[in-house]
């Protein structure tokens, strides 16, 4: 078994492209010999930051998503700009949030949604954060910020009281690596 | 704060349909009065389950995701087919594994990637499993079963060994959930 392009591709179009992400259709042969057409979300990628402040606090967002029409609390996350996870991380931590952080420990890289889209994104614990940075928000960031401790956030996610995947995956690793510190 | 429809919408239309999913174009009036372009992918939404066997190893599968390009180990999972997500997780189970559960635990549901999509799954843990279901997949799930205990997963999911976010999340949800049992 080849992990890769086990499906061979006999041509592509975009159906839309944008700054932030693109719509490609395939036209595939899969591995048994029959063609399939495959519509493929192109995303850059995002990450997403569990700021973890000296008394316990995590810095947490509630930020409307025009796309479920709702106010969701999330963790601070925000795409790549063709750049590093570390680099996307510190700067959107401190323009969403106003906080800095001196140090972020990796806690692993998730396919966000793989039966459609090669979106991925990198969760990052913060720690040695501090309210010394400069907010920078665009036009969409429709939010504000709560203080929560990372202990009642984990009860919360174990309750489905938090109803985005990546924040709710990345507040249970960040539970487990303060333990493990 | 009104915590819905926030911003208004001035004009829709789609630049791709398909059973599987949309993409839309909206035109909106964000609460400070600015003109944006939003594209949201429409998609129905899926179930993530995390069959549980007797002996405690969870029926996984190695699936080819071409929008990756790679082969992931996830949990079973799949599409909503215009059903309830209970529904659409029984006849999911049965279709990709073959297996069949006497019981389904609901673990929440959850948004994929709010930023751009209205993507949305619920998890199940599903016990009582057997192997007494019959196989129907579709041409695109290139899949193959593994059968992996869930404190095996649970520990490559903290080692960042699980690059799927459902499916991470999942584990680690499932794992909490049968300790409460």
């Amino acid at each position: 078994m080849t992990p890769e392009n086990r499906w061979s591709c006999t041509g592509s179009q975009y159906l839309f492209q944008s700054r932030w992400y693109a719509v490609r259709q395939d036209t595939l042969i899969s591995v048994d010999g029959r063609a399939i057409t495959y519509t493929v979300v192109e995303h850059p990628g995002f990450v997403v930051i569990v700021p973890l402040l000296p008394d316990g606090r995590v810095v947490m967002e509630r930020i409307y998503r025009h796309p479920l029409q709702r106010v969701n609390l999330e963790c601070p996350s925000g795409g790549l700009d063709g750049e590093a996870p570390e680099i996307a991380a510190r700067r959107e931590l401190e323009e969403e949030t106003g906080y800095r952080s001196g140090r972020l420990i990796g806690l692993g890289k998730y396919a966000a949604s793989s039966g459609i889209s090669d979106e991925e994104f990198s969760i990052f614990l913060a720690t040695d954060v501090n309210a010394d940075g400069v907010l920078r928000r665009e036009i969409t960031e429709d939010i504000e910020i709560e203080l929560i401790p990372l202990a009642d956030l984990r009860a919360m996610v174990l309750r489905g009281e938090i109803a985005d995947a990546p924040s709710a995956l990345a507040i249970l690793l960040a539970s487990e690596a303060v333990k493990s510190e």
